[in-house]
């Protein structure tokens, strides 16, 4: 499979295409974003990198950090602590609805809505000692990087706009199902969103859901079994509302976040990452969807 | 792979289960199901059949049926025929909701709720001079069994029991989303959830969903394009409102009926069905769910 | 009080109100209607009639029938046989909301939103030997005038287009909350909605609700208790998604109607109602609202 | 009217009832009240006062307060300020719901439900110098009573279990429709409903809304016209989801609270109290609703 030219022909094509995504404009180091910004990084077992465009350039993971929050619970916890806590089913309403949580009294659908993730922020807090620095270990060790760190500017600005996490946050403490204290819950779910990475990185990163929860340098980050669970969970949640659509379209299992990246993997083959700032209505960057879908189209196969 | 060994040893396992289940009530001729009943088939690419247990006795696939309906339709249509019609994304209502409906204007969220199999079968009515041959035609021709057909009593039944499906009807005609006479969109979709197969025959035909779009003659049923992403439809909305439990637990796609049937396939390896009459709280076959999870575990792959 | 010259100053005042409503348009029948209709009727106890406008011309009363339908049900039936099947609650959903009545299994919030009537016309067949003969009747009875008929064509083309209220009456039904033929409850609401009074013959009909029951010529229609119940069921229930400003502007009890009309009391004291065709976005006759806020600001007295 | 005659007789019925409510548990003070406790006290303009049972002993006025704090709001402000941030329609859902208040874009229902009066709290924190002691001083000038003020333990068991309330908070803040400090506001809801008074006392207070605004001592604190309005929302909100069970039965606006107090008037006659702890499951005082019901059935009018 000759993935250079494939994805050569993917940034040209998407050139063409007219771009109707904006970018997230609720914190000004987002919306200051350039909009032509794109990259494309795939890693593939035994065959190495490939990459078009701002591939080597950090941009704000924002949600995709909840699949490396998931990772780092699922390595500390047995399932039934955590199913206690929060479901594994895909939602209908968007990714900070109330109704759902309030109907549902308080354990949210699952970990990738940012009421989930607040959850996984919560249980990471009562199991770690310094939880900060070993979420920030984990994505050094996945990635052999250690300057990747988080952005202070995003991370003060989401501080000051985080009105709807507090209120997920307080309804959920309502329920009794946040036991930290609810500004430090807070603070360490804005401090995962606002880690910066680059397409490559992710990539690299991403790796270990492509084997079976090892890194490229062998380490099991993860059992063979939770990884496969995790990617379970991409494939029916990772996507906020548009999850169905991706299935559909792409046929990987992946997450994307509001700054415009998508980090998505085939089991046993590759992972792929994609950076394009401006979002379709549902969220998700909208020429990293059309980018993922040309792929498995070009490389004709998903894992379905 | 041993699989004969391996249908067995599940067998055995479910033999000791307490099974908390309770057989589908709404209609006598599910009721009066003998709620032991329990039967597993496998078939698969260059290794043949193995089963165990009731595996050829038929029983009613009720909604394991639009699997094909969805087959059929997209067989006919284009895709943007189809999605002003109806969504693909997972539905956090229960499986017959007129809530969500009602929200989104009377388009089903997808082709697996019953407000979206009504659709299309709404859609077949309005492509088929013979909806009810055609549909059948197709069962025989990727089971290559000829004795299939539906059960008159179940049909009969079900038809006095239909007011739920009336109301998502009538809403969905308000909504102009219903094309054909009331009466016959019913009549057709009911037909559909009468039809009786057994293990074996369920498994035979969900080969096509394994095999690229393709019959065990070789036959195109559907193209390999379009059969991903009936697999896609079926691993994100399978199992009503626990397909990411079903994702989470045994990672393939799947469709389960309330007659206590599941068909599940892995794209290119295999299709399995099983077979047990009670049924979860969320209305999927409590030892179907359970035998294929090991299934999955035993085995050691599922597609993630 | 000298309430010609009020009703004279309040059609002066309206003639130069930029009416912004719009007449119904779901049936041809309703659409056709001159917008520019506006007729006015107070009936005061003890100091006779007054009015302005196309106060004599019939219209169709729709909704305000569902007011006469609750006056015959509650003469038949005592509370608790009432109150099982529906509640007296004020609804936060539009009237002819599926989302609410599916929550609350199929038991509507009111009698004055189109499932509470629905049920309503299914509790008078079950008690009438003639339900259309019997509703007639009544009408004649409290207007005193015989010639007060149903418009068959508004009938005809109500038939035509009743999707929603079959939806609500098979939802219903699924929960057992409709015990008659659906053909038959569904025709007998149609009729109810088609009958025609003017302005001079609404007025005269709800001094039964200003009079403790009783009509012009002292007949008790409906005890004094009864009829406190019904008016206290107007106040909050009587204008679907606006009661509260209705109340809150008006402060009398009344209900409204899609053709244009109002129909409003004050206990013991004077029965009016207006008549305008164009309707508010939340379905009520827009410049029949604000005749019944000023009638109430120039007498100087509601209820509260 | 002997209205002494007729209170004694209630309470003598009342002692016969078996009481099914159960006393507030959120908080520790509201639980360890007295669930025999039982008050009446009605006000009659030029007949003078009524009483039985514990009417002079004060008690959490909670909610009942409400009405205080929109009488305050509707002194300072016109109108359309206020309907930009509170609606005034009857909401038919649970008084502290997310849900309605999410679809409705931050924008309360009314200003019963917590949410409606917390934006009550902000745009009096906006209008005021000092607002608790502007409140409180209300309080005393309806009153004639300067001892009146907040219980100090129930006001810090409060603020200890206020998720919900800040829940509610933050989720208006995030539609900006809260401008002040959320903690500022959150402490002025809470000590509003943490002032205490009797039964005698809330009559008398509640006498304004009888007296068209004016208080006893005829200082007018509001105008005829403001007082109507209040009266009409406290006749279609004043009792969370039994609104309009209250007015089937009662038939008087009126106000309770979790404290087990209702407090009604009957415009231009009389104000009435009672007290009586344990709650029905909709969170009213079960034997206060049924003394209220009594009273007019034995009076023999309500306002229909």
């Amino acid at each position: 499979m000759d993935y250079q030219t494939i994805l050569n022909k993917i940034q040209t094509t998407l050139l063409s295409v007219n771009n109707t995504g904006k970018v997230a404009t609720y914190i000004p180091e987002l919306e200051s974003i350039d909009p032509k910004k794109f990259g494309m990084h795939l890693y593939c077992n035994n065959a190495g990198h490939y990459s078009v465009g701002d591939h080597q350039e950090r941009f704000s993971i924002q949600s995709i950090s909840k699949v490396f929050a998931l990772t780092l619970t699922l390595s500390k916890l047995d399932y039934n602590d955590f199913f206690k806590r929060v479901d594994f089913e895909p939602s209908g309403d968007p990714f900070n609805s109330l109704v759902q949580l309030e109907h549902e009294n308080g354990r949210p659908r699952n970990p990738f809505i940012n009421a989930g993730a607040l959850v996984i922020s919560d249980l990471l807090i009562s199991h770690l000692d310094k939880p900060k620095e070993d979420f920030l270990t984990l994505i050094h060790t996945i990635t052999g990087d250690k300057t990747i760190n988080f952005n202070k500017k995003v991370y003060a600005s989401e501080k000051k706009w985080s009105y709807r996490n507090a209120s997920l946050l307080n309804l959920m403490k309502s329920f009794d199902n946040i036991h930290n204290d609810l500004e430090e819950v807070l603070d360490f779910y804005i401090y995962q969103c606002a880690i910066e990475m680059s397409c490559k990185e992710l990539a690299t990163a991403f790796m270990i859901y492509a084997n079976r929860g090892k890194t490229l340098d062998n380490i099991e980050i993860i059992s063979p079994e939770k990884t496969k669970r995790i990617n379970a969970i991409m494939q029916t949640c990772g996507f906020y509302d548009e999850a169905g659509e991706f299935s559909f379209k792409v046929g990987l299992p992946g997450k994307s976040g509001v700054g415009g990246g998508i980090a998505a993997i085939h089991p046993g083959q590759y992972a792929v990452t994609v950076w394009s700032p401006p979002l379709n209505p549902k969220g998700n960057s909208e020429l990293g969807m059309l980018a993922l879908e040309k792929l498995t189209t070009l490389t004709g196969y998903s894992i379905f």
